[in-house]
């Protein structure tokens, strides 16, 4: 055993493509999976098959884990908790961030160094250029077991709560969806005209690539904290979305995706704030 | 009265901007504004002011309406219907694609000339490179007044259905202000953990505009129809979704801007569908 060494539990799709790497990139790799028979082009590949969890831990320094989720994480872990004592955990598994939180702690009290990642790529992009992995947790354990993550693709430590990574991967895949979710109300509503999704989507993309350095200023507004720039304000936008909900419906598409916004600028106008800049809508979604 | 005369009806922040326009690039332009006041700073430039829609109305061959809305065109264009015949109405007001068509239908009656007009930029924006106005309803009127038109900014023609612009003016919108809440909640779930809205806005605008020409990934699929290409699935993006709404409400932010997502994938499934590729929710949303 030697600081080189790695095992990885789960050979999913992003498993393999996890463990595939390490291989390559010249480490003793040990992998384990639920259904064994995934073990065994690794194994034809050069790296060692191991019967159980418990196995694959102690051939290990690192284990890196990439089962599906929280759950499968806790259900295997908690076994091995004394085989895993005085090693590093590295969970890629998406969680909640509390989900992170919790088996943070859960390490902590049986004395495991724990770093909780997020993987920002899919499988294919796994040790190419365009890979970025965030991690989180326990700083010196993370700069130790860094050069291992590396090669799987950049490494960005977000900070010492273990919630962060996942934190901030959630808070990008949100962004994410509903930037997609605009397509697809793009989409829905030109095809009732018989414009077809590609035609949409294109001139979608070059007009969402215009709008999209406007989120600077949508920023500098909320950290402003004073809504009052005199920008486009909760009354206009109620109006303008107003008119996108009623021409959505007009086509025959249902208007779900744009009804919350709509909701949150009534609020707003019903505690006084119709003048305000459209951002402080943030204020209305944040539980305080 | 030449081919080169424009009247213009209303001279707020968009309508000041087209008057402007019009009037540095040659055009014998006239002014009309409820709140007559506005035309002043046009007169001392060179437009002449009319006092009455009417007068307006007479002055010119081609009337650019540029009123508030949908209501405040039928309220003044149906007072001087006789004086429009014969002439050509640009109506560059938002509305939704079937206030377009009526307004179209009632010129039809009147024998007055009608394109409808749809403005994706904001008023400093007109007559600069990066200006787009969409049009649609007669194409021969359109054509005719094309180069006027081409002085506010590239005139793009998207048919004869009068109501076409505005669709699409309204579908990119909509994409745009999905976009939008994208940010919002982004910097909702980071302001949590005390991240600045600035920070959240950049590392946003880069993954988005990585992630967005996965968009004709996604206008492909709704194009092919079967939704079996085997990508991301429906119970993946339940799943998906199901973690971003947790890590949403766990920080104290509400998920309302991803509930309607959820609540298409949950119909997709209950309907037996929860194979099949996400972007099957443009089913759900599209009334049959
Ligand atoms: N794929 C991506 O694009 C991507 C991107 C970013 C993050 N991730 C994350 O990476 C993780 C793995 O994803 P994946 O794409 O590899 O998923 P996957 O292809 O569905 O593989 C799931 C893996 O988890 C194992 N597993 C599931 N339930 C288990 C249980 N109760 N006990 C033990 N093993 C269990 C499976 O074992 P069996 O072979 O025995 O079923 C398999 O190895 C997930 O958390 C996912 O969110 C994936
Ligand atoms: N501003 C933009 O960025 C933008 C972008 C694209 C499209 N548009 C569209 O352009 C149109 C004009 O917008 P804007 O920005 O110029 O709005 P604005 O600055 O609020 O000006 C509104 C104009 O409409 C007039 N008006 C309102 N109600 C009226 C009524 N009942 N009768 C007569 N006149 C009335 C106002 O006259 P008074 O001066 O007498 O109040 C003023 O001239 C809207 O349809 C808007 O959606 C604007």
């Amino acid at each position: 055993m030697s600081a080189n060494t790695v095992s990885v539990l789960g050979l999913g799709a992003m498993g393999s493509a996890v463990a595939a790497r390490l291989r390559e990139t010249g480490h003793a790799t040990t992998v384990w999976n639920r259904t064994a028979a995934k073990s065994e082009p690794h194994v034809q590949a050069g790296a060692q098959a191991a019967a159980t969890v418990a196995e694959a831990v102690r051939a290990s320094d690192t284990v890196i884990v990439v089962l599906l989720d929280h759950a499968s994480v806790r259900e295997h872990l908690d076994q091995v908790a004394a085989d895993l004592k005085g090693r590093t955990v590295v969970n890629l598994v998406t969680t909640t961030p509390n989900q992170a939180r919790e088996t943070a702690a859960w390490a902590a009290e049986h004395g495991i160094a724990y770093v909780d990642g997020a993987i920002m790529a899919v499988p294919a992009m796994i040790g190419g250029p365009a890979a970025r992995l965030l991690y989180s947790g326990d700083r010196p354990a993370f700069d130790a077991v860094r050069p291992v993550l590396e090669t799987l693709g950049a490494a960005e430590y977000t900070g010492e709560d273990p919630g962060l990574a996942s934190l901030k991967d959630m808070a990008l895949l949100s962004a994410m969806d509903l930037m997609f979710l605009g397509y697809v109300q793009a989409i829905a509503m030109m095809r009732t005209v018989g414009v077809p999704a590609a035609d949409t989507a294109k001139e979608t993309e070059a007009w969402l690539a215009a709008m999209l350095p406007s989120g600077r200023h949508l920023a500098a507004i909320v950290d402003g904290g004073t809504y009052d720039t005199g920008g486009q304000s909760v009354d206009f936008d109620r109006f303008g979305i107003r008119s996108l909900i009623a021409a959505s419906r007009e086509q025959g598409v249902r208007a779900d995706l744009l009804e919350p916004h709509q909701k949150l600028l009534e609020e707003l106008a019903a505690t006084g704030h119709g003048d305000s800049d459209w951002p402080r809508v943030i204020e209305r979604l944040t539980i305080h």
